[in-house]
């Protein structure tokens, strides 16, 4: 493949045309997240011809996420590059680019610079964003953490709030600046509260002059009466004790009817905060609109127990997107592992399929555990028979995490950071790129010097 | 000075005025690069009341800032939060904020959100920015490389050139997007073309299918007619033949005419280039004009042989910004070895005044040497006595650079990178955060898709 050159006029515009006697088998993977990227490797090792297709140039190791946001890790030592991952295997191709329909008659996914991409077989793993249950307007004052880009925009935002409050003189605003809002319980929502907590009252308690960053307020909400309400209870009330411990206010049982420049309101009480992030309600990737098929709650496709759409034995929607129903009757949640073992799974079915065996069983999800960390060097770990709290759930977690991390050279930089941190409070990443808050800034210093 | 509350009014508009009995002397610095850094570090052990302030939150090493363009390294591997470097010292503030003025009557110094920063001596080592030769529209098409900001810029340029040419079936518009001319043959030009030429042979080599990579074109283009004209002759021409020999053209004795979509016009000849990076013209940050004093060239404001401003012994300007002859009879170089030993001299003298001892000898610049990497293991070294090339001086540099890197956190994480890219040609840095030339790549596509 690597002597093609550049300068080859492609017929039927489609960049992955297939021309003369040889016809290998095109698939094509949109999506390079846990699913994406197990399906992809899987199929590597196959003769099909094998194209992912992702927004960005990288796998992003989403658990680690919120750990770029506060200044923990850089957004790279969590990144990989998914070319790289597939330098040995010239019969995959990586695509960056942004999928905006799937002509299923044509057997083309369209991307929006006019690229388009032909395939006989196709792997939608495009995931989740978040979504602002009815309120677009809410997305700017409450970005979410999904994209590296996203959690660096956090990162600016929540150091940039510190800088902003030391040079206050009006105390309201001062006291606005350091208030941080989070909305939604789950693990992101625990885990970005817990480490701002953290941040605040470990990283930054001696850096300031004016202020005090030990007493930014952390407030976490949600609309359910329990954090973390996926795990067992006794877990889960661990883990608001903890949080309490560590600083955060919890304000459960309050769905958020306003999100305004002052703040949020949730449950009828306005929470002045400079600074709200959002966890909470996502939705699937617009996958049902690109197969023109009936999209269920959230957006979620319906697949088959192969994860094939319903009547298409050639088109494939896994993870996020996707909607399968578990053992227990319940839905499959929207977890990483559940995408990793899916696309493992099609990877697998398709390998079988192009070698003429027979297709595997029907897939079904190994629940492995979960985990959340907490802040402090303390999380839960919920792995059925065995359940742990504190230290040593932390320590579990930090050792999964680390084996998990795509490669050794990010094993390697996430492991000097975390033991640097642990010796010393320090966060290695906290680094301003820009000043978002600069605007909203301005509005609290009423009679600004003139120029 | 930890236990002032945030909601304690300040008289006067001016976050550091003093009240009551004592009144230290207060000590304001513009700026925390090398020069700023070293005099805030030596007056953070004197009773002086000290205020460093910057327009980010980080002191940035920029000697390796073009290995954040070239995704070698992340960009806080090379920045340390200002506030943490006087975490120890309660008599040293940090402000992060944009001067806008000095009122010398006032003695205040003026920031763009309005606050104001009273001072009895005032440090002004607020460095150079880049200047386009009176073409401000060239700043967007030929950006710079000085802030941690500029570099991620310059990082998503380079990758996302290599990932739009992949999609390109236009042979001109593919061969456009992989030429990269670099405007100005001074170190930080040297090194960004060297490091992109590397970068295109080794680590994207095999990570492409219809590109080559090693292709890509790196035109160096300066209106002299050497590179690294501050160099001795023979490094100077070691330097040239190591670039060829990497396979960066070089384009010299011509001045840039035009820069537009296409590239740049040099010397009559035009370089059809998606991306042209400026590492030409730099000029004052606007000290002058703060202080009501006349500029000189490329706006430098003339200094006494102390640092001082000439008639105002309580005002020093120092580094990129000032102008200072040397004992050769030339002006000094604006490198960060004068801004630094410039810095730690000012400090030394105000420390020196406060305590009522003599003042020191007039500024003497110690050249300690010039280093500039090539690319490839390779560099050039000129320690007046003796003169390095090839590896021998890379090493000399590796060993340099790590030790001069603010903290131990950052040597770590630096080394870990290196010593990575050394056995494996791997970058660990390959993030696209945003997609630059979206727009401008859409025009490659003549005929896009209906959406």
């Amino acid at each position: 493949m690597t002597d093609v050159p550049p300068q080859r006029q492609l017929p039927n515009g489609s960049v992955n045309a297939v021309e003369g006697g040889a016809k290998p088998h095109r698939i094509v993977i949109v999506g390079c997240g846990f699913g994406g990227l197990a399906a992809a490797k899987r199929l590597a090792r196959t003769e099909a011809q094998v194209t992912v297709i992702d927004r960005t140039n990288h796998n992003l190791f989403q658990p680690l996420l919120y750990q770029v946001a506060v200044a923990a890790l850089s957004a790279d030592s969590i990144s990989t590059p998914v070319r790289s991952a597939f330098r040995g295997h010239p019969n995959v191709s990586t695509v960056m680019g942004t999928v905006t329909g799937v002509d299923r008659a044509a057997r083309l996914v369209m991307l929006e610079d006019g690229t388009r991409i032909g395939f006989d077989t196709l792997i939608l793993a495009s995931g989740s964003v978040y979504s602002w249950f009815g309120h677009p307007d809410w997305a700017e004052r409450a970005p979410a953490l999904k994209t590296a880009a996203d959690a660096i925009l956090l990162r600016d935002r929540i150091l940039s709030a510190f800088e902003h409050a030391e040079l206050q003189t009006d105390p309201d605003a001062a006291r606005r600046l350091l208030c941080f809002a989070v909305v939604g319980a789950g693990p992101t929502g625990v885990e970005l509260a817990g480490a701002i907590a953290e941040l605040s009252r470990t990283t930054l308690a001696r850096d300031f002059r004016r202020i005090r960053p030990g007493d930014a307020r952390v407030v976490l909400c949600d609309a359910g009466p329990r954090v973390l309400a996926a795990f067992p209870d006794h877990l889960s009330d661990y883990a608001a004790r903890r949080l309490r411990e560590l600083g955060v206010e919890l304000h459960l049982g309050a769905a958020v009817d306003t999100i305004d420049d002052d703040g949020i309101v949730a449950g009828g009480t306005r929470i002045e905060a400079g600074n709200v992030f959002w966890a909470a309600g996502t939705e699937a990737t617009p996958v049902a609109k690109w197969l023109g098929v009936e999209a269920g709650k959230n957006g979620l496709v319906a697949v088959e127990p192969d994860c094939s759409l319903p009547g298409d034995p050639s088109v494939f929607v896994l993870g996020d997107a996707s909607r399968m129903t578990g053992e227990n009757g319940k839905p499959l949640p929207a977890l990483g592992a559940v995408a990793k073992q899916q696309g493992a799974y099609v990877g697998d079915l398709l390998a079988r399929r192009l070698s003429g065996r027979a297709p595997p069983k029907p897939f079904r999800y190994r629940n492995l555990g979960e985990l959340a960390t907490l802040g402090g060097s303390s999380a839960v770990a919920n792995f059925g028979f065995v359940r742990l709290t504190g230290l040593p759930a932390w320590i579990v977690w930090s050792a999964v995490h680390l084996l998990l991390l795509v490669s050794l050279r990010n094993r390697l930089v996430v492991y000097v950071n975390w033991m640097w941190a642990w010796l010393t409070y320090g966060r290695g990443a906290r680094v301003i790129l820009q000043e978002p808050q600069r605007a909203q800034q301005t509005a609290f210093h009423p009679a600004p010097a003139p120029r």
